[in-house]
């Protein structure tokens, strides 16, 4: 704990709650700023002093460069923003996902879902009409549009007015998001994979923050100009998606021994993106600096648990950027609020998976950890009402 | 508990936590191995001493020849793999179900959610377009692929081309699994019967274990070749499902008295197979020992308790196999894995069924016995984290 304010719960609860909508000015948290801007390789990176028990060597090997242990509880605490009685609907942001087809209803039903638990306000999915009904089903909580196809829904004289159709459909909703998640449960359909670009496009066009997981990671391996220079894209490869990826962008194998180095490159040869690289540790770049999270988890692999971090993920990297907008810091000091995003869903996603392991131990489904979600941010930054 | 170790749950913990990966070297796990393979029919089969008061003479005459008590919490011990931070999702298992039709969907949906709480980490299920939405809408844990189709709903002139369709479709997940389940709510609608017929031929030709339980056992049981000399096949029939067999393979009737023998011969006969006979006892043999489980479980009968076993035994079958393989044992010592993941299984549904009996009394449900699964596998083998 760097913070000597988050040390105390009650300290922080009676601070949040006496300080109001002046959180962000308090002298405390200007200090807290100067941390958060101060990131130089040679201390620990993101906020907290060098740890030297925190850091997993085997996560990264010591001849791959300088990768910290990020302090991300100290980088929760400071980006989620103070709950606040004059706020209205929508104000801790709106989120949508792009993913759900015939064979995947789960994928983005669990993304939308955590994007709640975590603290948005509204959580939009777009999916097919086939994936529609069920994730309704699944949760009163989400807007659920059905209005992708997939090729076998669609005559080939259609495609090409169906896509336009579908386009301005998502065009109407687009500028309401503070982020969206492309690819939970998207599968792998041509005539899909044409329309998601188009939306990637005018997503980017438009200014709107991308997470990129799951299927649509297969979507831009292939076609790479989709998030290239697009600093508000940010990548989250499992260890099957990273392979391919290295090997499609830098055209050569995943090389552990100089891990740090490669993500480094992967996130400069894509230009300004953001990648997570989850595995043991999550490792993050986003082509200037590595970091890590590597607070123990659940050694559970049940499917999901990337979904559960692809939502959450879009909350807090929409927190961080107007953490950081309403903070107007220098440019040159500034500290990039898509990590930042992931740095903070990385640590929930374990800290949830954690306690819903140890309840359910061998049992514990992708369910069982959303269950969690909000006891684990309490625990790290107490709501405070 | 024939096993000092397995006599002490925190020892156990402690010992999982130091070795790690280290689990199936140690010298205790030798120890135990050596066990497992010293299956002399003088002794108690499959791991333990033997102990008289186990051995419930009811569930099997005493003339019938040779039957042990499974020491199946030795084998569930042994078989169930270490929890471990560096595995990736799917190494824990990837099990699929292959039912489901317009009548039934429970069934299915039983098998699939009950591998996931043993501890698989993904689970299909391939069914029929008007099951699949049902048994989706059911849990959002399941990936469930609505590729099947009944008579009715494909015309005379097409069923060529439907039925060639759905196992190009089959054959293209097929690879991934590392059990299959066929049956559980599939129906008996002739086509369907035909490209399950399909299916089965490709998961042999494949080697993918396959575990033949409800409508399944009366597609085989009226064309016995689609199992024959196929030792990864396990069928689990009960009481009606077995009377069946034993005519139509042995051309007799069951003879209570000779129920070992009977049972011997009918697995010698279909050549390979494992049997798990369901009763007051499971007796199962693979045609050369025959073992039982009888730990009681619960006196209430509800429908789906053989879909929870079907998707467990899919599962620790999958695990005593990957234990084998990776202890390289002597072929001519070897224990059948197929046979370990049936004691394993019939173990964890008793277990979890007194539980929930206890509980819910008369009320007990299905799903009341899942939610149980994962304490129930806890108290024989603790996680251990």
């Amino acid at each position: 704990m760097s913070l000597s304010m988050g040390a105390c719960p009650h300290a922080w609860r009676h601070h949040l709650h006496h300080r109001g909508r002046m959180w962000a000015a308090s002298p405390a948290f200007r200090r807290q700023l100067v941390l958060l801007r101060s990131l130089a390789p040679t201390t620990c990176a993101y906020g907290g002093r060098a740890s030297s028990s925190s850091l997993r060597p085997h996560a990264m090997s010591a001849a791959a460069g300088p990768v910290y242990e990020a302090d991300a509880e100290a980088v929760v605490r400071r980006i989620t923003p103070p709950l606040d009685r004059a706020r209205h609907k929508g104000q801790a942001g709106k989120i949508a996902i792009i993913g759900g087809c015939r064979e995947y209803t789960g994928a983005p039903y669990f993304a939308a879902i955590s994007a709640l638990k975590v603290g948005a306000d509204l959580s939009h999915v777009f999916c097919t009409k086939d994936a529609a009904t069920v994730i309704k089903s699944y949760s009163p909580e989400l807007i659920v549009h059905p209005i992708l196809e997939e090729s076998y829904s669609v005559r080939d004289d259609e495609r090409e007015s169906v896509s336009s159709s579908i386009l301005t459909e998502v065009i109407k909703w687009m500028e309401r998001f503070d982020c969206i998640v492309v690819g939970p449960g998207l599968g792998r359909d041509s005539f899909l994979m044409d329309c998601i670009s188009n939306i990637m496009r005018h997503a980017r066009q438009a200014n709107i923050p991308t997470v990129v997981d799951g299927d649509g990671l297969f979507l831009i391996t292939n076609n790479i100009g989709l998030v290239e220079d697009n600093s508000l894209a940010i990548l989250t490869p499992n260890v099957y998606e990273y392979k391919r990826l290295v090997q499609k962008v830098l055209n050569c194998e995943v090389n552990e021994e100089n891990a740090s180095e490669q993500l480094t490159a992967l996130c400069q040869k894509i230009g300004g993106v953001t990648i997570m690289r989850k595995g043991k540790a999550d490792v993050i770049s986003d082509g200037k600096k590595v970091t890590q999270v590597s607070t123990f988890g659940s050694p559970r692999r049940c499917g999901g648990q990337g979904d559960i971090l692809s939502g959450s993920v879009a909350v807090f990297s929409s927190w961080a950027r107007h953490f950081l907008l309403s903070n107007k810091q220098p440019k040159e000091t500034s500290v990039n609020p898509m990590v930042l995003g992931c740095i903070a869903g990385s640590l929930l996603l374990r800290k949830a998976a954690a306690l819903a392991f140890e309840k359910n131990k061998r049992s514990t489904v992708t369910t069982d950890i959303i269950e969690f979600l909000g006891q684990s941010l309490e625990d790290i930054c107490p709501a405070g009402w």
